[in-house]
């Protein structure tokens, strides 16, 4: 059972982008995006208006942090020296970063960003203003192929999404609040994973517990970023329901679509078509495979069955670190979209070992929506399901 | 009783920004950012990978989204036309945006940032390389001053994170958990205002209820951004609370310090100081304040009383559509600030009726932190306290 990253998967990431650093023929790396200076350095902390800097030259790994940050900064391994400001705007955190790099004899950086994002009404000056800036994005790239002990994280995620859907599905039934349905089933296995774990929980959330479960209902379902509406569930309805825990900051993502009661046989008729696209896509899925193939063969899917209109999104996309990110599934479709596809950022992308996949095909009508999504780790040899809540009608049926 | 915000602030915040384009000589404003498109339109999305753009000229708002969104963004009635691109990256959002301005006869606009932004993996081409683009930050400054309705709905939500307050207080017991407190607190004061709203509720959550209430504890209150310990209550623990909950989009902010059974004198020593600095701020505060100076006030008091040490962050930070937003609280200091201030965003900034303040100084030992926040409106004449939980040290203890 692991839930925490362990120390020497740092040292790796931090020798892969010295190497880069090298290459580039820059003095130092420089991150200002939250998710890649936990990436490199293992310092998690909530992005904010306060900017926080990672530099990483041949032999320091150094961090640039408001004052609030200090403590949390310094206890991290992997980090050598923290300098801060006091806070922003009366603060200057670029300069800070600036008097970093000079006293490192630092001239010329690779960045993931030429100063830091405007988040929360941040604004500041260019990093370019003191030293030659090219920018990077690495540590982006290199997240696509996840190692064994970040596939275990997300692994150990799905079983606690799996704990919360379990009792979500338990605790659905008619005149039942789906926000409160969804709050208990969060905090039932909550509970239960932080008094499984005990120690070996690594604390990651504040003022709330580590799994979320939850469900849209009723025509909300029929928008794929429906909300969950202020009305009690009744006979007849769909349930959209998704699933997460944080495990030392990776995500799983486990969705269903449920009915409470007895579906209609519209409904089972698109749900078994979802089902049936959702199981050609995993199937499709394998190292090597293009990832437009496998957007490709669902929309071919969907076109036989005269259903590509109720089609509004791709298949999936990977998960870690983060809730999407890169690569997606998406062969670029739809009648709307005339212009050539750039693909930025996923040109030709092909899957590799260590890549964790939703897989979620969905089918909108205008009353219900009907999307599974599972959580699927590409192997040397073919593909592991990491989230396993049974996708079958009858188990999603609440009767 | 306001719960949503009137339609005809929509028209009020386009006409600003149609004058705004005008004096600025383009033929449109567009904004990439998700904040400022609700904030201008009414439409509300969360911001993922797949980018969302509106265009205002002098007689058409339009959006541009992904397939997803297409049904919500043709319902928002200040919305006059929505064009979308299939899903990103196999779509190109910038260039469905450059062909809906090409439509719209635009040639040259003022804009939020020149494109999308690098949100969850998205890489994409600047729009300046279909038209002229001028960068503003227009609607950041806007929201500086809330209108009567904004504080309405912020007003609301204080009444909604008080109850989830007093949950979190009612259930606090040595032995109980605080994940487990803070999620049933969450619970039990979102199903109270979705049953007391009814109707007039407006959905804004996603499996998960509108209130969130909960705490840190022990010694995690040292870090500002602490995170909640899996470990249950204990006799003499530290508590530092926080509650909001959503009101169509807008926030409130509530953050008590409490105690587990009696606390030490030390406890009560610095416990003092914080409500005393908190005061002096808050009494600080009205119409034609400079931000600095209320910044100042706490500074000369923690020095005075000789724990300046034991500060990590300024005063506080306006709040509303954003859970933090400009302008700060901050004056520039500490010890370690050595460059000149900038003040980015905030020069001489001066405080304004319809500025809606988070007040939160804050001291921080090794053991334990000490912070209250409350939401306070700065109006014609004075302030109004929107957040009212009890701050005396008898109320915020725990036997």
């Amino acid at each position: 059972m692991t839930t925490e990253l362990p120390s020497p998967e740092f040292d790796d990431r931090l020798a892969a982008v010295r190497d880069r650093i090298a290459e580039a023929g820059a003095d130092a790396g420089v991150w200002f995006g939250a998710t890649a200076i936990e990436y490199l350095s293992g310092f998690a902390h909530i992005q904010t208006e306060r900017p926080v800097a990672l530099a990483v030259t041949g032999d320091t790994v150094a961090l640039v942090v408001p004052r609030l940050e200090v403590e949390r900064a310094e206890a991290v391994d992997h980090v050598d020296c923290v300098d801060h400001y006091f806070d922003y705007p009366g603060g200057d955190p670029v300069e800070t970063v600036a008097e970093l790099l000079a006293d490192l004899g630092v001239e010329s950086v690779a960045a993931d960003a030429d100063g830091a994002p405007g988040v929360m009404g941040y604004q500041g000056p260019p990093l370019s203003e003191h030293v030659d800036v090219e920018t990077q994005a690495w540590v982006d790239r290199m997240r696509w192929a996840k190692s064994d002990a970040e596939v275990d994280l997300i692994r150990e995620s799905a079983r606690w999404a799996n704990l919360g859907h379990r009792y979500l599905a338990d605790h659905t039934e008619v005149g039942a609040h789906p926000a409160t349905v969804s709050q208990r089933a969060s905090l039932e296995a909550s509970r239960a994973m932080l008094d499984t774990l005990g120690d070996r929980y690594v604390e990651r959330v504040r003022g709330d517990g580590p799994v979320h479960a939850g469900y849209i209902s009723a025509e909300e379902t029929a928008l794929p970023h429906g909300h969950t509406p202020n009305q009690r569930l009744r006979e007849g309805d769909v349930l959209v329901t998704g699933a997460t825990a944080n495990v030392d900051g990776y995500f799983s993502e486990l969705e269903r679509t449920m009915f409470v009661g007895e579906p209609t046989d519209e409904q089972v008729h698109y749900f078994e078509l979802m089902l049936e696209a959702q199981t050609l896509a995993i199937e499709a899925l394998g190292p090597g495979v293009e990832l437009s193939y496998v957007d490709s063969e669902v929309r071919e899917f969907f076109e036989e069955q005269g259903v590509a209109d109720l089609a509004q999104h791709h298949v999936g996309h990977n998960i870690g670190l983060g809730a999407h990110e890169p690569p997606y599934i998406d062969a670029g479709w739809g009648d709307h979209c005339e212009s050539e596809a750039t693909n930025y950022g996923a040109a030709d992308a092909v899957m590799e070992p260590g890549h964790v996949y939703t897989i979620e095909p969905g089918i909108y009508t205008e009353d219900a929506g009907y999307r599974h999504s599972d959580t699927i780790a590409v192997t040397e040899d073919g593909v592991e399901w990491l989230t396993y809540f049974p996708r079958d009608l009858e188990s999603n049926t609440i009767r």
